[in-house]
């Protein structure tokens, strides 16, 4: 195994199974009485269950909110459900905003694998402990999934869940495709693009590179960057520098040329690489792009000569909290 | 003016004066009916006002979104208040979500100097033509607090007014504070860190370094930044980047300690500049480091010999999607 002590490929190579395990571990919890809006509370490798939601959620008419921090929203009241997520259940951002989220009435569900947090709401849905949160997505995500569903708050097409299991599946693509662009970010910063509703992937990809490789990276959402970012390239040294464009058929037909136009606007700046979001449904696509990034992040962590699943850094920031 | 053909510093220089003019622009005009949420569409430089509302309605029990795209969220409704924001009134995003409002039935504002979009919505504040969006800020935000306390949602405080005006009025603070700040990030890349709260005051001020510089810069929040991108530091080269920290004292004391631990485990990595928050109210706070970072942005324009004023590259790039 080398570098990668704590075996991090293989867990990463188990995410369809973990997808499918998820999807049980709910075990039919529900919420009742009007509900006029969901919170997500959490941090780090947990908010990003809060993205996946709202991204999986786009067209719902309920508004979903991700809340980072001490506090939920000021808004939140009786009709809020809350989605308190921390893997460890001891992030002191999130136990603090529960407090907040009790006192506000809302209706909380926690979704951890133990610590205080367990003890701190009524309804918990326990998942399984021992992994790195980044790597437990699918425990985080699909649990919330399971209980909209069962409360006849959203739909949820098996064809779906089917589509993406089966795209997972091909694990020599995975492999490939991201040993390939691992190699071409090593020594470089990536910049990572993506549509707005691609938003919460391309802040995945960031965050795992952050994560799994200790390497800079950043994230930046077409249309927006193309009225302020988009003039910052003339002074980025291209030698430094790499762009990751997350590209998606179901974007936007006009955002899809945003794309191409700004690749000619900024391609003799910087070196482009793509990468082709693969599926038909939105779960397909979601998954697929996060698995693809993760096993890039994974990779680069190789090139770095660094081990993938320790985060020694957060760990001494924590230490140095108490 | 040398290179700043087109006046930049006279008109940052005229900031408290907009502030004042902006209260005015609005009318009169209300809205009635009940309000369940408000949605600010817009993009760039415009839809940097929806962050300030959103930061200063930040106790309301109004959920307040950010919409940067060709559509509103799916859960707009006849309850909904948007305000559609397009400076030129022309933005191809906005007069597209506006369409999609309209078919949603919400309650449209739109705040713009002329174009298309006031004769597509039936209220209309008219703001003065003639600037850059990212400096008509005042004019792009006070008509929607107008609107908001003429309808009886909000409450402004005069003192508050008064504090933001009086902060605003010491020139040679901004203009000597912001210069040495501009001479220290020459050459290299600003990271900004703010705090949760004052994340849009941390993106405005990127964007202002992209737009009026065109010079890269990124930003980041703390807690969640804690959480992931910290460990990216150690590949970081020290001489290509340099970290702006926003400190706030009415930030949540463990948010300040969080501030302080982030400075002692990057400082052998990056240089640090602290930025400290002046004033009491919100409305103070807010506005006194929104200029201040404008200035910043301006006089880095000229360290780099660029007219901070024209912005050729989203000229460039408009023209394109015709």
């Amino acid at each position: 195994m080398g570098i990668d002590k704590f075996n991090m490929l293989g867990i990463l190579e188990r995410f369809p199974i973990m997808c499918r395990e998820a999807l049980g571990l709910n075990k039919g919890l529900t919420v009742s009485g009007e509900i006029t809006s969901i919170v997500v509370t959490g941090m780090g490798g947990s908010s990003i269950a809060g993205g996946m939601l709202q991204l999986y959620l786009k067209e719902s008419k309920l508004p979903i909110f991700i809340s980072r921090g001490y506090t939920v929203p000021a808004f939140v009241d009786e009709y809020t459900l809350v989605f308190a997520i921390s893997y460890s259940g001891n992030t002191e951002e999130t136990l603090s905003a529960v407090q907040d989220a009790k006192n506000k009435k809302a209706k909380i569900i926690a979704i951890t694998s133990g610590g205080e947090l367990e003890h701190e709401v009524d309804k918990v849905i326990k998942i399984p402990a021992g992994y790195q949160p980044r790597v437990a997505l699918p425990y985080l995500f699909f649990p919330m999934i399971g209980v909209l569903y069962n409360s006849g708050l959203i739909e949820v097409r098996n064809s779906d869940l089917n589509e993406m299991m089966e795209i997972l599946k091909d694990k020599q693509y995975y492999s490939e495709t991201a040993y390939k662009h691992a190699k071409k970010i090593k020594d470089k910063i990536p910049i990572i693009f993506s549509s707005e509703d691609l938003k919460a992937v391309g802040y995945r990809f960031k965050t795992q590179i952050n994560e799994n490789a200790k390497h800079p990276a950043w994230d930046t959402v077409i249309p927006e960057m193309n009225h302020n970012e988009i003039n910052a390239f003339r002074f980025m040294p291209r030698s430094n520098f790499i762009a990751f464009m997350l590209r998606d058929e179901k974007d936007h037909p006009r955002v899809q040329k945003r794309f191409d136009i700004t690749r000619k606007i900024i391609e003799d700046r910087i070196d482009i690489e793509e990468i082709m979001v693969k599926g038909n449904s939105l779960l397909a696509r979601m998954f697929s792009t996060i698995h693809l990034c993760d096993m890039i992040s994974y990779y680069l962590a190789l090139e770095n000569r660094v081990d993938p699943t320790p985060v020694e850094v957060i760990e001494r920031f924590k230490e140095r909290m108490k």
